[in-house]
This record gives C-alpha cells, structure tokens and sequence, in this order.
C-alpha cells in the first residue's frame, strides 16, 4: 500500500471510530466520508460495506471479547471460568465506558455483529451450562442473568474516580448471590467503593 | 391566593421540574424565569431562593423518600424493613428514570439537599446497623453498598419495556447475597429480566 493510501485508510478508521463512539453505529457512510476528508467513493472502496468499516474499527475488541470466551472454555474449573468471564468482561467496560456505552447503544439491529454475537452468546451458554453441572452455580441462575449484571455494572462506572472499586465490589457481592450451596464465602468481599450518600437517589416519584 | 397568580406559581413549578429534569438542578433562575414567562423579580419574590424553588418542585418526591425511612425505622423486622429500603428505592427508581437521572447527575454539591440528604443518609445508616445486629445482614455490608444497588440499578433501568422484571431480578440477586447464614435462601427468585444478549456489551479494550 501506498504511504498515502496507508494514511487515508488510518484517518477513516480513526474518525469512523470517533463518530460510531459518539454518535453509534448508523452514522451514514457519506458523513464518515466527509469527516474523514475523503470522497464517498474512496471510502466504499475501502470498505465495501458498513459492515467490513465496523468490524475493522472495533478490531482490537473483537479479539479480546473472542478471547475471553475461548479463555473461559479452556479452563477445566468451570466455576472459575464463569467467574472470570464476568470479572473480565465488567473490568473491561470499566476501562473502556465511552464505547461500551456507544455499544450497548447502537449494536441491538446493526448488521456486522450477528456473527461475533451468536459466538459469544454460544460461549456464555456454554460456561454457564458447565458451572451448573459442577454444582457450583444456582440453578435458578439463567443465561439472560449475564446481561444483567453487565447492565448493572454499566451503572456503577459513571464516576472515573471510583468505576474500578466500586465494578469490584458489585461483581463480588454478584458473584456470591450466584455461587450455589455456599453460606460463608470463601472469598472476601474487596473493599467498599468510596461512594458518598450524595449520589443517592434519594427522590421518589409516587 | 388570586388565580392569577395561582396559575403562575403552578406554571412556574411546572417549568423548573421539566428543566430540572432534562438541564439539571443548576439551570440558572433567569432561565426558569424566561421559559415560564414570568419576570425574574416576580420568581425571587415567590421563590427567594433556588433551595427553596427545588424543594417546592419535589416536594411530593422529598415526601416520599421521607416516608421510606419512616417506614423502615417504623418496622420491627429489620431484615424486612431492610430487604423493603432497597426494594422500594429501586421500584421507585424504575418508575421515575428521567427524574433520578437529573437527581443522580446533578445531586452533588446543590444546596437545598443536604438536610433531607442528613436526614436519609442517617435513616439507612440505621436501618443498616438492625439488620446486621438481628444477625440478619453480612457484617461486611457497607452503608456505601446501597448507593451501589441504586447505581446498579438504574443501569439496568435504560429500556422502559425491560426495566420493571430486570429491576426486580437485580435486586433480588443482589438481597441473595446481602443475607446472612442463608445457604438456600428460602425467597425464590423472580423470573429472568427479558433481556437478549443483543444488549450485552461484548466489546472490550485490552
């Protein structure tokens, strides 16, 4: 590739990432286009389609949120696999809030996911299936749970200043809800997330 | 009161809640004053103070909020009167999403809040210490985890077709693992939350 094609093609990666983060997915073609300087011709040059531009941009994620399904189905402890699998994946969106958000935003309907999507979702089942078998996940546990508690989590990372510790905490007191036949934990809870009453909602409508 | 003038004290409240809730509690008064068509002179004189205008705006919400407090103080089950706090925030939280994201965004630092805050942040604080000296609630609850159940909630709370059972289903994990001595908690669980992984945030940052 050309020095020049080489740098086009890292500007529209660059600005289509930018606008998929603030303004989601369905941002038109034509606008990345003109945001990114080029002509609408060259950029379905590039990128035939809207899908082969987002699959390319979130690259890097996709790999990992690949990994860290193969990573839970190799391990041969299967309450460790599913635990991890939620410690990473609410460590991630803690890292990474300014996307996680676009995401949880636009993906439902866009085309591009479907497939990385019907992987991981296979995954998930999976490694639920596998700690419920070994007894050590409840069985009143159900797959759509996993959602939830990476919804939630998306709830307590709002604050920079204290989305690690407080992702943690929930995580663990999540997790002990989740483990089966267990009345005293063996892992302590980490400690409380400094969390100040005055983000509470203290305001009831009803 | 003549009804003029009763009519412009409604039109002014009903002004400051709408852009409370969609601007924050910071909306300059000049601007509260221009939307509902009053002179700035005439707000002071209804409402000398921004504290003063807020309170009187969610008054019905601050009422509220007040009677969860009382009615857990009131409650000689602390386990309940504490299982209830955090079911009766969260349920209120999913009705009035719009509210409690201004409350939550804007709280910190307003003035007209800090003694109902005082006065709810010492009720919880209470009815805290019951159910951990029932023998009820884990020792290592912290005050602070209920900001984090609120916080997690209102992360669950985004899809008003969804928020009610995922509401419930978080909350009701989440008392799973707050409960002390319970290796098979005697509550089921609701059903799971309706939530397809077209939601899950798959994507992460390395």
């Amino acid at each position: 590739m050309r020095s020049d094609a080489a740098s086009n093609r890292r500007r529209i990666l660059e600005t289509a990432r930018a606008l998929f983060v603030s303004r989601g997915l369905d941002v038109p073609m034509a606008t990345v286009a003109r945001h990114a300087g080029v002509g609408v011709a060259t950029l379905y040059r590039r990128f035939p389609t809207r899908e082969a531009l987002v699959t390319e941009v979130f690259s890097d994620e996709f790999t990992a949120c690949a990994a860290i399904v193969d990573d839970a189905l190799a391990d041969d402890d299967a309450w460790r696999a599913f635990r991890r699998t939620i410690e990473t994946v609410c460590a991630a969106q803690t890292r990474d809030r300014e996307f996680n958000d676009a995401l949880l935003s636009s993906l439902p309907g866009t085309a591009g996911f479907e497939r990385e999507r019907l992987r991981v979702e296979e995954g998930f089942a999976e490694v639920v299936r596998r700690a419920k078998a070994a007894g050590r996940l409840r069985e009143d546990f159900d797959v759509s749970d996993l959602s939830l508690v990476f919804m939630a989590n998306r709830g307590v990372i709002g604050d920079a200043a204290t989305a690690p510790a407080a992702s943690r905490r929930l995580v663990a007191h999540l997790l002990r809800s989740f483990e089966a036949g267990r009345a005293a934990p063996a892992r302590p809870l980490p400690p409380p997330a400094p969390l100040g009453l005055g983000r509470l909602p203290r305001i009831v409508e009803g």
